[in-house]
C-alpha cells in the first residue's frame, strides 16, 4: 500500500480528550478514530490488526473444535426477562422500536446461544456441542476513559460449550484454558490465570490478566507459585504468606484480556434445556462460557508494546509485514522495484513514497511501529538499510536477505 | 467437517411463522436461525455463504482502489441532528444511555464516515477518498416478514467516495457500478440497472435489481432496450412505448441487491467538509455512496437457486466444495479415505457420515444444496458417484476425476 494514498495520516499532538496511552497512540499513529467516548472507527491500518488478532483468535477456537456462528447484537427484551438478566444487567443498553417493542443490544449471548442450541442438541448423542461468534458487544459503560480498553461497543470472541457430565465441562474448560493461553501468546502478551468471582454456582472463574501498570484490574500475585486472584474476592495484604506457597504476596495492577466460566445450569436450567441421555431420561445440560475482546487484546498491545518514539508490534499482529521508506527521492526506481519484487514474494508492504523529509518519514514510521523498517536512500547505496523498531537488529541487505529477514519474522 | 457434528440439522417441516421462500428454505436446510422477526443468526453453513459473499465484496471494492475501514453502529445524536436525518429517518432505531445520552444504531454511515474522512482528506492532494466497510445496520422496519430480504439487522457493505469534481465523482461511479456488476455476476445473480430517485441533488440513483416473483419492488422495464425505471420514480403503464426505444415496456417484480447515489454536497456540506485547492482556496467535496447487502443478496439467491427438493448453490458461494454421502456403511474405509484426499488436495467438504438411511441422507443434500454430491455406496463399486445438484452431470469417477471435476467447478 502507497502510503501517499493511506487514508490516515499521523498526528503530531496527542488527542486532547484522550488520557489512555493506548488511545492516544493508536489515534497519533492513525490506527483509530474516536466517534465518541468508548466508541471508536477502526482505520485502515487499525483493521488489519483487528482482523489479524480475530484470525488468531479464530484458528485457536477451530482447533478446539468449535463451531464458529454469528448471532445478531438486535435481541428481544423476552429472553432477558426468562434469564433475569434484564433487570441485573446495569450496562444493558434497552431500546424501543415500533409497535412498542423492546429490545435490548447484545452485552453478552447466553440469552441467544441456549435456546438456539438447545434446538439441534437435544440428545446425548449431540454433546458436547461448541460454538462461537466473533461479533460486536455493546455495554453503556458509565466511565469509558480506557480507549480499547473499556469500551461502550467493542469487539468480542464468545465460546459457549454445552456438555452431558461435569466431568465433560471440566475436560473443556481446560483445553479452552490452553487455548486461551496459546491465543495471547501468539499475540505477543504474557497472560497470567487469576482466579476470579464463580458466582452460584462454580467457586471460582478464571480471568486472563496482564500485568501492567496501566491496568483497571488490582490483582494478588505470588511470585513464586502461581497464585494469583483478583481483588475483587481476595482481601490479602501486601507482604502476607501466599496461601499456596508461603511466600509474601504483592498487589499489582492488569488488564483483563478473557475470562471463562463455568456457568453449569444458571442457563440451561432459565431456557428449560435438558438433554435425554441413553436411557431416554430427560438430563440437566451443563454449560461454559469462555471470553476473549480482539479490540482490548488491541489495546493491551499497544499499552504494553511500545516506547517514546510509538509503537512497536509484535510480528503477528502487524498491520503490514515492512516499512519501505523512500527517503532520496531521486532512488525512486529503486525503492519502486523492491516494492514489486517483494509483493511478487507474497508479502504486504506500506511504502512511504510521499514527498516528506527523511526526518519526518521516520518519525512517522517509529510512531507506525511496523517491526521492519527498510529504507531507501543515501547510506546503502544499490542496497537497502534495515531496522528493526524493537532494536534487535540494524544493517545493510541486498533483496536476498531482505526476504530472508522477513521469512525469519513471520515464516515459522 | 463431519456432518454428525455439525451444529444444525435439517427440519422436515417448514418453519410456521415464516412465509418467505429464502426464510424457509434457510432455515430448513440449517443456514439460519430466526430470533425474531428480521433478525437472524447464522449458523455455521449460514456463515460460510456470507462469508463468501463478503469476500468477493471486499476483492471488488479493494479493486477500485477503495479501503477497508470499520465504524460502530453505536452513534451519537449529535450527528444525525447536524444532517437532519435524526427526524427525517423514520425506522432510525434510537435510544438513551446512562448521563441521559442519546444515541442512534447506524441505519447509514454517512453521518459517521463524512466528519472522519474529513480530517484526514483536506487538500485537493488527498482527494478522490473512498472507503468502504462490511458491517451491520440496523433499521426499525415496520414489517419484516422476508426473511434475509428485509432485516431489522442487516449486514451492509457500504462505500462512500469523496471528490474535487464532479467529473472525478462520476468517472468513479461507473467504476463503481461495473463493480457492483461484477459482485453480482460472481455471486451468480443477474442484475438489472434501474433508474430511483436521486433526492435533491441528482436526477436519478441507480439500484440493482434482480427480477423475480419474490421481490418486494416494483419495477418498469423495456424489454428490447436497457430501460428500467423503479415504479416510485415511474408511472408508465404496462405495453406504453418505452421512451428509450418504442417498444411496449412491462411491469415487474424484484429484488433490489444494491444501489448507488450521487449525494454531491448533502452531507459534506451538513459537515462543513471542503478541500482546499492548488490554490489555496476552499472548495466543496463531492460525495457518492454505494451499498451492498450481502445477507440481502445471500436471501436473493436463496430465492432464485433452488427447486422443490431444496437449495442450489452457485459455485463461488457454497458453504463447502462438496457433499460426501456416505450410503453404505460397509464402505466407511473408503469414504473416510476420499475425505481425507480431498482435504489435502485443497477442498472443503461436509461428510455425512451419520447412521441414517440413504433415502434421508440424500434428501437431506439436496435440501442443503451443494451442487456436488459425491456418493460412496453400492452402485460404483471403488469409485465413486457423482450428482450435481443442477442435474447438469451425472455419473462414476476414480479419485483423479473427482479432483478434475472440482477443479471446473472452483479453479478459473
Amino acid at each position: 500500500m502507497l502510503q501517499s494514498k493511506l487514508l490516515s495520516k499521523t498526528l503530531r499532538e496527542s488527542p486532547k480528550d484522550e488520557v489512555s496511552q493506548n488511545a492516544i497512540l493508536l489515534t497519533r499513529a492513525g490506527y483509530v478514530d474516536k466517534l465518541m467516548a468508548g466508541v471508536y472507527s477502526y482505520l485502515p491500518l487499525g483493521l488489519r490488526v483487528l482482523n489479524k488478532i480475530k484470525q488468531i483468535i479464530r484458528q485457536e477456537m477451530n482447533a478446539l473444535g468449535a463451531q464458529e456462528i454469528l448471532m445478531p447484537a438486535l435481541t428481544p427484551k423476552e429472553i432477558w426477562v426468562k434469564s433475569g438478566n434484564w433487570s441485573k444487567i446495569d450496562v444493558l443498553f434497552k431500546l424501543k422500536g415500533s409497535g412498542d417493542k423492546d429490545y435490548a443490544l447484545g452485552a453478552t449471548h447466553e440469552e441467544v446461544v441456549t435456546p438456539l442450541v438447545k434446538k439441534f442438541a437435544a440428545s446425548y448423542r449431540d454433546l458436547p456441542a461448541a460454538v462461537y461468534q466473533i461479533q460486536d458487544k455493546f455495554r453503556d459503560e458509565p466511565r469509558a476513559k480506557s480507549g480499547l480498553l473499556r469500551g461502550r461497543e467493542f469487539s468480542m470472541k464468545d465460546l459457549y460449550s454445552f456438555h452431558a457430565s461435569e466431568t465433560d465441562l471440566e475436560e473443556f474448560y481446560q483445553k479452552a484454558m490452553q487455548a486461551y493461553f496459546n491465543v495471547f501468546t501468539r499475540c505477543g502478551l504474557k497472560a497470567r490465570l487469576v482466579e476470579a468471582s464463580g458466582g452460584t454456582f462454580s467457586k471460582y472463574s478464571h480471568e486472563f490478566q496482564v500485568l501492567t501498570e496501566s491496568g483497571e484490574d488490582n490483582i494478588v500475585v505470588c511470585n513464586q507459585c502461581d497464585f494469583a486472584q483478583n481483588t475483587e474476592i481476595c482481601s490479602l495484604k501486601v507482604g502476607v504468606p501466599c496461601p499456596k506457597c508461603g511466600q509474601g504476596v504483592q498487589l499489582v495492577k492488569a488488564i483483563e484480556v478473557g475470562n471463562i466460566f463455568k456457568l453449569m445450569t444458571k442457563f440451561t436450567k432459565a431456557f428449560d434445556y435438558q438433554y435425554v441421555d441413553e436411557g431416554g431420561k430427560r438430563q440437566p445440560v451443563l454449560m461454559g462460557c469462555y471470553g476473549i475482546g480482539p479490540s482490548r487484546i488491541m489495546g493491551a498491545v499497544a499499552e504494553i508494546c511500545q516506547d517514546a518514539k510509538g509503537l512497536i508490534w509484535p510480528a503477528a499482529l502487524t498491520p503490514f509485514h515492512a516499512h519501505l521508506l523512500l527517503l532520496d527521492a531521486s532512488k525512486k526506481k529503486q525503492a519502486d522495484q523492491l516494492y514489486q519484487d517483494l509483493i511478487a514474494a507474497g508479502y504486504d508492504l506500506l511504502y512511504d513514497d510521499r514527498l516528506e523529509s527523511a526526518g519526518f518519514k521516520l518519525k512517522d514510521a517509529d510512531l507506525i511501529g511496523i517491526n521492519i523498517q527498510l529504507i531507501v536512500g543515501e547510506k546503502a547505496g544499490d542496497q537497502v538499510e534495515y531496522r528493526f523498531r524493537n532494536d534487535s537488529a540494524k544493517g545493510k541487505a541486498d533483496f536476498n536477505q531482505v526476504v530472508k529477514l522477513l521469512e525469519k519474522e513471520y515464516v515459522q
